[in-house]
């Protein structure tokens, strides 16, 4: 871990508590002749800020005080190359499992270089349109295929290297990480896959088929969504942050990213720990 | 049940079989003096056509050849005064459980005044927004309000009778009735409900907590959905067929219909014998 | 609602709050000269005390201090006219949503007439062996059939009103009434039902074939399940509380039973409110 | 892969087409001078049988001539060294996925050395009991803990590398294999997982607590089950075939076993294929 001379800050701006803390984090960073750059959604007075993919770039360390969701903004865009500490700014996060009240100590440990950190897989995925890529995109949590706003119902054959696993004709189908698998993919019936283990979940969403259960493969299996040739109206989603409209005989190919996220640990709980608090076991 | 003059023909026009036995069917009634108009969309060679909500209103017996979807699309405009023949082209339905051989026995049974209906409860839905009710809707199968294109997640507090349920963050919720229990409700994880029980169940969609389950309520209750202020991009459903959009503090209020639908039972199979049929129970 | 002479105390004796409670009771019921008895495993000294069966025929009020479980235990023997009050020792129950603090102040109320009762569906199972009925029985929550301790699997046939609905290969099915949807029923994938509906649920556990979704039918069907002749070790379950062995071959029929059991409601939370508590929604 | 001289034969014995083309295969075998040995509840006449494990250590292919459950109850005692062929007799298996008129061609296959097969792992459990290790065991499926006959739930606390997950109340645990996912667990509510993914599946029976989903881990952990002291009616089942009695305060370690199970694989079929045929998709 080289020595850490710039860090990024990225805040959900619309929580006071958040700002205040990024104001005292940038006192602190600058008292130790540390660099802060924010980013421009944050827009911290005084501080220099960049587009998100040019952040991630520049600094030795990105710093996130929010939810889960501000953390996903981020972390998609990194190579697995710069660590993220996730502060939660109240609610325990699955990936923001620092507390505001840990928030500095954390701080201190991590520029000490006493951290360890969870590299957590992630998902490209690359849409074909007319066999033709038109585009390609980084996820940390999921690829989801819904219906439009208009039909319920979109149909889609799924494979995974080339073998065909079925036609699903459902609300849509959630591609997962094991770190997205706590998240929408849980609501739709989806197993909790412990982050460390590397598989891709595949979660139909409200299948009309009603034994298309969840299905776990390989990590380095390439899974090929076709929208069927009538569709007119799906959304691809990454994240639930990012989407585009897809058409009919559109393709969807995910796959292993090539770059985990290096999530900062915190020493105070376990994954279990979050996911008794998270989901309310043993209350 | 008085003489049937006048019958009302609904078909699933893009089936070429559903236009031949519709054919038939004007012949065979033509034979016996009996007058058919059809629906426009049907649009028979030399039969009178009007727009479904008139079509209801003046004939004595609805024949429709197609599948669910074609039934319950003519099917929510009737008052329960009807009786409604529904013929499967194809694959047995819920609603349309004649097989295509066995229509036009049936058909003569029926004008021989030789049948039984199942009376099918519906329900009546309003939506008010800003305090005002603007819009009525029956539905037959369902009443679903779900997140529209760009958002994942739609926020509403469901009340009964005044009640306080609670506040749901799910993809929606299926308000759905009886017959419309083995319809989206089942995808999204409901209870099958035999028709002939007076219930009104309430299936949320992929909801965020987890021990969000079905809940099922009396027949007589007012189920209350208040979408949240900030939502932006939500939508309203009626059997999966007409939608519409809704805006953040839309209050949707769910009954149930005045009137019920008239179903021509089939004596040749039973609702557990369609059950097992579509579920694909004891293969 | 006649006067209440005499009081039935039953206590979940191993809880020393409920003991000590129950003593409270007993004295200030002996200030208004109001008899007391209690059931012979409650063993409260200086109070008379009778076998359960007993004991619901000669009171005008049944005090249950404990949870679900005791109140379970006395009230599936009542025959609707004797009006439970039932008071939760710790955890909030379903059926014990009074708790410790307003107990006096319920008693009282009761005592001076003013309550409401809830009256709530109960089951009666008959069990026949060979063509004969051996044994007759009441719940309130449910009647469930499960494998015995070697088997897994128990194969059975269930039919609602001599119509079939199908061959269930499970771990077993729950027979329930709403009060018992949230129940047992409920952790094997039943909807909650509203405890004011009339229906009859039925939920397998574990089934084989995953398309086996819980069922709802009318009150007044006959749920007929027979227990595959093959079969060796099965058994019958009453309110999770008495059991008793099945063969090959038996029986169970389900219906409605006779009498409602009588719980006495409290104003100060209504049916939604303790679902919410119970279930941890809106953390 | 050695040459094949033995082999040994497992068939389900109370299925006559299974005994007639276990003889059909003991003639061509010996026309091919290569020794067959049968188990001994097999009893094919002509034939020298030994226990099953004894046989698994004495032959260089074993031929499974019956469902999945015959096959389960060779395979957890070989070790790996032994490839298998799993013939199903009627029903396509999803360990016996050759046919009954591929059995011979497949034979023919393997002795001429053209073959693959599929290493599936498998569970090795220890069942300690105050404090000393009493009972070793392999599973190809899953490891079970479930209520005996008269008590339904069952309290246990489970831990995952020595950190605490929770403490269950439920009818029971699964802990399966990717092989056993589509067993009972798929029942519980698992997901399906592909086979040659190495992953635990933790999947609950009917818990108490609805947010209690199925947990996947990964393949290197060591599952702790410890059986709450106050039980005194729990269960251990291995692959659903052997049971031992538990006590409260029993713990159950579970971690991947020392030997995969060797599949001979058919060409004709893909695992997807199988699971498509299992469960009804795209009928």
């Amino acid at each position: 871990m080289a020595r850490i001379r710039t860090v990024g800050l990225v805040v959900k701006r619309d929580r006071p508590r958040a700002m205040r803390l990024a104001r005292r984090v940038v006192a602190w960073l600058g008292r130790r002749r540390i660099r802060v750059l924010a980013d421009v959604e944050t827009g911290l007075p005084g501080v220099s800020s960049l587009p998100k993919d040019q952040l991630v770039r520049r600094v030795d360390l990105l710093v996130v005080l929010g939810g889960d969701g501000t953390l996903l903004s981020i972390a998609r865009r990194t190579d697995g190359r710069v660590p993220i500490l996730g502060v939660n700014m109240g609610e325990l996060g699955f990936l923001t499992a620092v507390t505001e009240r840990e928030a500095m100590p954390a701080l201190a440990s991590v520029l000490a270089g006493k951290y360890t950190t969870d590299r957590r897989m992630t998902l490209a995925a690359t849409l074909s349109r007319r066999g033709r890529a038109v585009r390609s995109l980084s996820a940390v949590n999921d690829v989801v295929i819904t219906n439009g706003a208009l039909a319920r119902i979109v149909e889609f054959e799924v494979s995974v290297d080339d073998m065909p696993l079925t036609t699903y004709r459902a609300d849509g189908m959630i591609v997962a990480t094991p770190t997205g698998s706590t998240a929408y993919s849980l609501s739709a019936g989806g197993p909790i896959v412990e982050p460390s283990v590397r598989v891709i979940v595949l979660s139909p969403i409200s299948p009309h088929t009603l034994s298309n259960r969840p299905v776990v493969v390989r990590p380095n299996a390439v899974v090929r969504i076709a929208i069927a040739k009538r569709e007119q109206d799906a959304l691809l989603t990454i994240d639930g942050q990012e989407g585009m409209p897809l058409q009919g005989g559109d393709v969807v190919e995910v796959r292993e990213g090539r770059f985990p996220v290096s999530l900062i640990h915190t020493p105070n709980r376990t994954y279990f720990d979050v996911l008794r608090s998270k989901l309310g076991w043993g209350r």
